[in-house]
């Protein structure tokens, strides 16, 4: 066993976490979540995991306390918390600045650059952990500790995670959101979306081969403009979709 | 060697068609193309092809004439040529109808979905083909030539085509936009795009393993409005990312 740590939080972020944190040798000794029940899911998933009610962790024995809940839900769960002296808490958030944690002498981010779905299993080896210390013998425990979990572990301050998370934002969020709009595409003429899982799979990859710049095809980049009158004409009982269809070409046309 | 071919067209489509092509065993004799530059580029590619700028091909022993260039110039390029009695005359086209050959008695659809761009190097056998045909010999013919290229091979009829043209166009030329996106927001404070590639990949990975609809995550799905309005904030000088954003944002939001 490497460290012993305290969860705070039971969604995505915590439980793929505290996996992964297990995996690589430490022990969860604890998990605080307001919601009992997803605590007490993933204490099922952990060895030795006790869900506690109470957050008076002053005689917890947790060198580090991971804070992974909702970044509106930050600050009350920071204010609530009372922790040993020597501790190191850290959020993972990749837009709170980490001063939100300044209560506690020691604090820190351990922000890692993924999308985290309980029921998807994930490897966080390759995954880019942004790390951040309030002073450089917390970072440096942030850092060791993340590095237990993935090779890709790199100093990051919170203009930078900010900027990091907004483009992670439309680059996966948003993305995803176009993925489901062509499932809805494709449902009401009962065709499968798994027909686009070579397209999609060559365009996440070709992005990082050639640039998402030089890699644009399509209409838009063709200047096809009957294509493009065609289909927008077939979106014409979703003004939302014709909406985007218009700002996408007109971007992409630009961008030539 | 298994058919003779001819090439219409040395655009992306017609570079990775020829290639697959002649890797499976056919020969493509002969290459016509309103770019004498792009066609010798590909004919130097390819073993045997000759460059012809006669649109009259009567003479011409090809059995398959697939005509790979924009949807705008197909008509243009139907209108020119003369084929063999017995020849079959296929488009690569997500949105133009089979009709548009009918100038020929044996005439169909070879689709491959996919995003092709000459620089990035790619694998046919696992991209779907949408084949479609004026007639069971014509079709089974088509069929039997993208079987050789790939095993994901379907009939399709230019309406479905069309539909999944049209969802191909949001799941990949807008998603690679807004990789495009992501891109010029991380340059601008000197962060590189790669820092994305986990995440990008493990989004589409997830959009297939449990839906995108389930995959989804981010602030707009948790109802994170601070993070939002943060976000927004930080896009003051962008009123046409701002947009997007907003429209993402709502559409998630009532996804739930």
């Amino acid at each position: 066993m490497l460290n012993e740590i305290t969860l705070i939080g039971s969604g995505n972020v915590a439980w793929h976490l505290g996996k992964a944190l297990v995996k690589a040798g430490h022990k969860i000794n604890t998990i605080y979540s307001r919601s009992t029940f997803n605590a007490i899911a993933l204490a099922n998933q952990l060895p030795d995991s006790d869900v506690v009610s109470n957050p008076d962790f002053s005689k917890n024995i947790s060198r580090f306390f991971i804070i992974a809940v909702s970044d509106n839900a930050i600050e009350e769960v920071v204010s609530k918390i009372t922790l040993p002296e020597n501790a190191i808490v850290a959020h993972t958030s990749g837009s709170m600045p980490m001063e939100v944690l300044k209560k506690n002498r020691r604090h820190g981010v351990f922000y890692p650059l993924q999308t985290f779905t309980k029921e998807k299993e994930i490897n966080l080896s390759e995954v880019p952990f942004g790390i951040e210390g309030s002073d450089t013998s917390t970072y440096e425990e942030l850092n060791k500790l993340a590095l237990s979990l993935s090779k890709n572990v790199q100093p990051m301050d919170s203009d930078q995670r900010k900027t990091i998370h907004l483009a992670a934002v439309f680059a996966c969020n948003f993305t995803n959101h176009l993925f489901s709009i062509s499932e809805e595409i494709l449902k009401e003429k009962e065709l499968n979306f798994s027909l686009l899982e070579a397209l999609i799979k060559e365009t996440a990859q070709k992005a990082f081969e050639i640039s998402p710049l030089a890699a644009q095809t399509g209409p838009a980049v063709r200047g096809d403009e009957k294509i493009m009158e065609q289909q927008l004409a077939s979106l014409k009982n979703e003004p939302e979709l014709q909406e985007l269809y218009r700002i996408f070409s007109e971007r992409i046309k630009k961008s030539k």
